[in-house]
């Protein structure tokens, strides 16, 4: 058997390569065929435009329609694009029915009609189009086989093999009544095991998790992921069943909502990984940065307001790095914690009070340790005790400052019901560098006899 | 049927503390048994220890291993350590056997023994006990059941009847040959809807993905993730087949790792919730704090060294949030980009050169767009043009520098094999601050004459 190995992705895309522009078409397409679905999209997707549309009318249309699902969505969409409506057509009817219309939804409308009216099987296409991208109803695919509660465990069994599902997310079965009303859930596993004669309505958990069609894509993860279902059973306003979510979907969900939130905490706007073209990362990024320098203004206004006192006693410059920046690591590290909370759903805004007064005490026990050692660091180092006070006394201030902010502004962010990992490091640096430069400075002009 | 709506856990637990501290047992139990397994954990979990010791003796002893398969790990074996050896070993005979050796692995040593010792089952839950935390054999459990390559598809459902596994994990059965060795994997669906008669090796998918036993746990979920499995299974060094990875281990390293990750570069040590005790929040946050203020002490030096040009040109400093802020929040977002696209394996370490050209060009533009903005701010607040110009380019330089510190930092973590999200933004900020502080002033004092 072909045991698991770490596949040479690079050798393999250069053997392909090296059949293609040899006019080798045969050893090409024995090369990706041998692969797993995807691997074959990895390889596949590694290729330039002209040597992927060499490839892919040579591929067996299974094969074909598994690299459309596998590619990422833009790379499906683009080589989709370059296609002919009825070639199309005929790989989207391989496809799995929630992945053919999400790659429908990404090509030109125009050529998205043409193909529907190509496709063999298009009625269950069409009906999934009409869902939003981000809803329960733009995740889901529909279902290949319902139960009826009045079916026995061997009819069932019996219809199973008559309808001999292609997809494995049979996994569950999910039970209507005569309405077409979602009236529970058996595993595939009941079925096998349980008594021949026994009645689905008897041994099937009429309990079943469901989410409505028009809620949001994290609301249907939230669910999946904490009561650990492979399949979640998609239901109109008259709770009749219309859809189900798999596994893969949720995979694919989780992901998705740990980038954007890593993203939206390190100030990038769109997901764009680390090779996309320079025009879509400076989109991405530069939006941010303007944000950033207006934000920078608040403590460059302070700054300025302060002028006198910086050139008087310009060794207070030395120390903004550690009023202002290690305190905004602070706050950095108070909004992080709480941002991921909020996404995880470990803490509620109403939990926002207790947080608060929890921050507040770890900015004290954090500003007591760091404001001592700074304080002994500018006295050893400026050799001007009061200066070792004004740096130590700023810092704990300001620590605590930072914690307040790293706990308001995105549980703000929330109550606003925007997403908290919006409010981003830079509006609580913003603040911090602000408040830590105000409070330094003012220190310093009032005990300004003793600084010089 | 109980279909599915937000539970209010807040209203469910005041009602159980109500009928506790009445002494009402039979209504407190009642109504937690009455919630799926992990609500009752959610609800359990928030009761004080003396009232979760009051009332896990009364439940089912089914719904008490489901409690404590689905607690937090934390969480689990504080309950834990509180039970008798007896009344625990119990519980955990009802448990799935990764998770309850999971949860012998959390108590003192002292007392797992003793549990062990008097548990029926124990001779599953060990074998897994061997196998270190963080590995493919430390997430595993068990296998109900497994084919043999000789059997027919109706002598494996006759198998399957007998056995009557619990667990649902059955949706792959896994196939092996007389040595016990990995041959090949059926499906539950497969199963169901093959000819009777069918030999196993002929319908089975003999190229099955598998890990050994001592792999990283990210290195089968990145597996499991990547081939869209449900199962995966897990082989010792003679490829003998000796358990299995569930779905639901996947969802939960899938969080766990990014949360690892969202909190490193948000400079947090562990993972903590916003409701953890103070002590452990301090311990997660001070020692980065202390890094931190080492690393500031570097911008510190720099701006020390320049102190005679500040104490000249005071107004220099309004502009430090801008020349070292932005570029940070800068190098901030190529190390976002770059730790993310590492973990989630979009680039590579040798792709390090072209990531670096491409984020030199970004920086270009996002320097020559930030810096004529600010150095236009700049000539219009302060009415200088040199210190506009200054400003303006010592802007452009920086944004630079801090994109190539961006790209090189997590890449030299991940080629000294620590984690690239280490690198944290603590010493990209520090860079781009002591960097673009020299640039600074340094222009600035050759240009004083034309400042002042």
């Amino acid at each position: 058997m072909g045991l698991m190995e770490q596949l040479d992705i690079d050798a393999i895309l250069t053997n392909v390569r090296d059949a293609l522009s040899s006019g080798n078409w045969k050893q090409a397409v024995d090369i990706v065929e041998a692969l797993r679905p995807q691997d074959q999209a990895e390889v596949f997707g590694d290729l330039p435009p002209r040597e992927q549309d060499q490839l892919l009318p040579r591929l067996d249309i299974e094969n074909s329609a598994d690299i459309l699902e596998e590619l990422g969505e833009e790379d499906a969409a683009e080589v989709a694009t370059r296609l002919e409506a009825g070639d199309l057509a005929r790989i989207l009817d391989e496809m799995e029915p929630d992945e053919a219309a999400d790659l429908l939804g990404d090509i030109p409308p125009k050529q998205a009609m043409e193909v529907l009216a190509a496709m063999e099987d298009s009625e269950e296409v069409r009906s999934l189009l009409v869902h939003a991208d981000e809803t329960a109803g733009g995740l889901m695919t529909s279902v290949e086989v319902t139960l009826h509660k009045d079916f026995t465990v061997e009819g069932s069994i019996a219809h199973l093999r008559a309808v001999s599902p292609k997809s494995e997310s049979v996994y569950y079965l999910f039970v209507v009544d005569e309405m077409h009303k979602l009236a529970g859930v058996v595993s595939l596993r009941q079925l096998v095991v349980s008594p021949p004669r026994s009645r689905i309505a008897d041994i099937m958990n009429s309990d079943a998790v469901y989410v409505r069609v028009d809620a949001d894509q994290e609301e249907a993860a939230r669910l999946m992921s904490h009561y650990d279902l492979l399949a979640l059973p998609v239901v109109d306003e008259n709770d009749c069943l219309i859809g189900i979510i798999t596994h893969d979907d949720l995979v694919e969900v989780l992901e998705e909502e740990a980038t954007e939130d890593i993203y939206r905490l390190g100030g990038v706007a769109d997901e764009q990984p680390a090779n996309a073209p320079l025009s879509a990362t400076l989109k991405a990024r530069l939006p941010w940065l303007i944000v950033n320098l207006g934000t920078a203004l608040a403590p460059a206004a302070v700054l300025s307001l302060f002028e006198d006192t910086i050139a008087q006693v310009a060794v207070l410059a030395a120390f903004f790095p550690v009023v202002a920046g290690v305190s905004g690591s602070a706050g950095t590290q108070t909004l992080t914690v709480i941002v991921r909370s909020l996404a995880l759903g470990s803490i509620e805004p109403r939990d926002g009070l207790r947080a608060l007064g929890k921050e507040v005490l770890n900015g004290v026990a954090n500003g007591l340790a760091i404001g001592t050692l700074i304080a002994l660091i500018a006295y050893v180092w400026k050799g001007t005790p009061v200066l070792g006070l004004v740096v130590g006394l700023a810092t704990l201030l300001n620590m605590i400052g930072a914690g307040i902010a790293g706990v308001l502004v995105p549980l703000a962010m929330q109550l606003l019901k925007a997403d908290p990992a919006l409010a981003s490091p830079i509006l609580v640096t913003a603040t911090s560098d602000a408040f830590g430069y105000l409070v330094y400075l003012s220190l310093a002009t009032l005990t300004l006899g003793m600084l010089i």
